[in-house]
């Protein structure tokens, strides 16, 4: 039989994090106190903002532990977060790892966690610094806090694209939610776990370097990450940069995976797409003689495709699809409501 | 009938916090970003070492719901975390909150959360700049990260003890477990929540005032907050420095109500201020000549006592009661643990 957390206990639990860590985890020079002190501490570069960030997942809410291992968690959890410091066009520093888990949580999966937290931070020698273990009553739940660099100048916000301005998005947003489909429609005896789509909705790839550079370069206007779904959180642009929007159907990016999905399903494929999604993926604004040097420079990163997809206009949160036929479809702005 | 989450979303329920925070909360001008983004941002003072704690609440586990007001337990939940950044000497600056909320919490309830977050934020110009909001399947969570700024050469931790330097505690520690019992074990009929042990448990208070002055002085060697009990904390203390230490039954510090609720339960008084208990005081080592002018720091803020309760020795990790007889009792260290 396996530990669990009741057998060896919070500090127990605390300890063995703490070596996996120290064994597993990037380290950093700027890191004046990490775990064991009543809060860590870190001294910030001079000339740069701090991004700050929180995103929580409930188990059963925001993932299906049946169709997950810790290791795809821990890495789901992290991505999410990174994804946002990205979208700002920033770097990941450090990370604060609240776990609410239940007593008979074996210790191995917790630690199968912490190896996905640090395959996702490492890379950018971004360490854990601090958390919180407490038992949930109910559901597990992983809140993670991260904090991220971004030189003053380069940092990029969703209030600040303008009319007229292209609008860029990368990778294939809708196949998360294509993934997620899957697992809740299963078919007897199929194993869902290596399908790309539910791949891509376990453990979303965050948009963080393309962001980065992106930011670096000073071309785009403004950036967000489709956490709410291409159009809910382009409606976040437009809301905060009191601007609309035309997307061109046409133009949207399709993979093949969703398009078999969809049909199988019955489902217009554009509204994977364009609803509610797990993507992580960044759309992104700029002006139009800047589109083609954004797109080298996410092509040049080599990770993931990027596609123009229409622009934005004057009408103020008004956002419109244009179909092939060149008639147009209002599209509610709407994004993933946690209490409908 | 009043509105619930459910009846306005996870949008309407943020567009009604901004508000509340913008009419009612302190500001910062070095808040560059706050909600409403990817990431919060802000641009750190040079020569400050940047502090972060996090600490989560979990419903029927850290607080009894029958009991408690919303705006308490907003005071409650940023209270602890204002301790952490006081038990390093440092100034709380901003606040992420994420919640797990259930789809039938009224909105006035959220919103008298976030009064109980700025009560205890305004006095210090600290301010809530982002969060995370969330459905939970079972009970209500509130995870806060606080973020606090210190000088680096005023930062006070647990690992500089040395032996024969003095111990002192803020406050009478072991009031909020007297407060926890009263709560656990009600007498028909008896309001309890204006009980100042039950106050007490409801909404410690923290003691980052002290924390700062004492930092500021340079005369301290190590401090922590009792989040863990005190006997747990000294144990916190010793660990990481490698010392041993010696308490003197006789100094420690004894309300008037912990000793009667102590006699009505028939419990022996130390033992609930020394074992388990949430009150958030301040434990602080220094060299013995420097006791008294730390006594005078805290005094002269006129809102807590303080009282020297014994001295640090050699021997590693062992913690003892001297009782009146001058027999001496072992104490284990131990401390609060979420998962036994």
């Amino acid at each position: 039989m396996s530990d669990t957390l009741a057998d060896i206990g919070e500090f127990g639990l605390i300890e063995k994090i703490h070596e996996l860590l120290k064994k597993e985890g990037a380290g950093s020079s700027e890191v004046k106190l990490g775990i064991g002190d009543d809060c860590a501490s870190f001294l910030p570069r001079p000339g740069y903002e701090i991004l700050i960030t929180c995103d929580c997942l409930v188990e059963g809410r925001h993932y299906l532990p049946e169709y997950i291992t810790p290791v795809d968690l821990g890495r789901r959890s992290m991505s999410l977060n990174i994804s946002d410091v990205g979208a700002m066009g920033g770097h990941p520093l450090y990370a604060l790892v609240s776990l609410g888990l239940k007593a008979e949580t074996p210790v191995s999966y917790v630690k199968g966690m912490y190896r996905g937290f640090i395959a996702e931070l490492n890379p950018f020698g971004a360490s854990i610094i601090g958390g919180n273990l407490t038992k949930s009553e109910g559901a597990l739940f992983i809140d993670i806090t991260l904090v991220g660099e971004v030189e003053a100048e380069n940092r990029l916000c969703r209030s600040t694209a303008k009319p007229g301005h292209t609008i860029l998005v990368t990778g294939n947003p809708g196949q998360a939610a294509a993934g997620l489909l899957l697992l809740m429609h299963p078919e007897p005896g199929q194993d869902l776990r290596d399908n790309p789509l539910v791949r891509v909705y376990n453990t979303p790839s965050h948009r963080a370097w393309e962001g980065r550079a992106i930011a670096k370069s000073g071309l785009a206007t403004a950036m967000i990450d489709t956490s709410d779904g291409l159009v809910g959180d382009l409606g976040h642009i437009c809301r905060e940069s009191g601007v609309g929007a035309v997307l061109i159907q046409d133009k949207l990016p399709l993979s093949n995976e969703l398009r078999r999905v969809a049909q199988q399903m019955a489902l217009d494929p554009y509204d994977l797409v364009l609803n509610d999604s797990d993507d992580y993926e960044l759309l992104i604004t700029c002006p139009p003689e800047h589109a083609d040097q954004i797109s080298s420079i996410v092509n040049s990163l080599g990770r993931v495709s990027v596609a123009e997809i229409g622009m934005l206009t004057g009408a103020t949160g008004n956002i419109t699809l244009m179909l092939p036929n060149g008639s147009e479809r209002q599209l509610p702005p709407k994004g993933w409501d946690h209490f409908y």
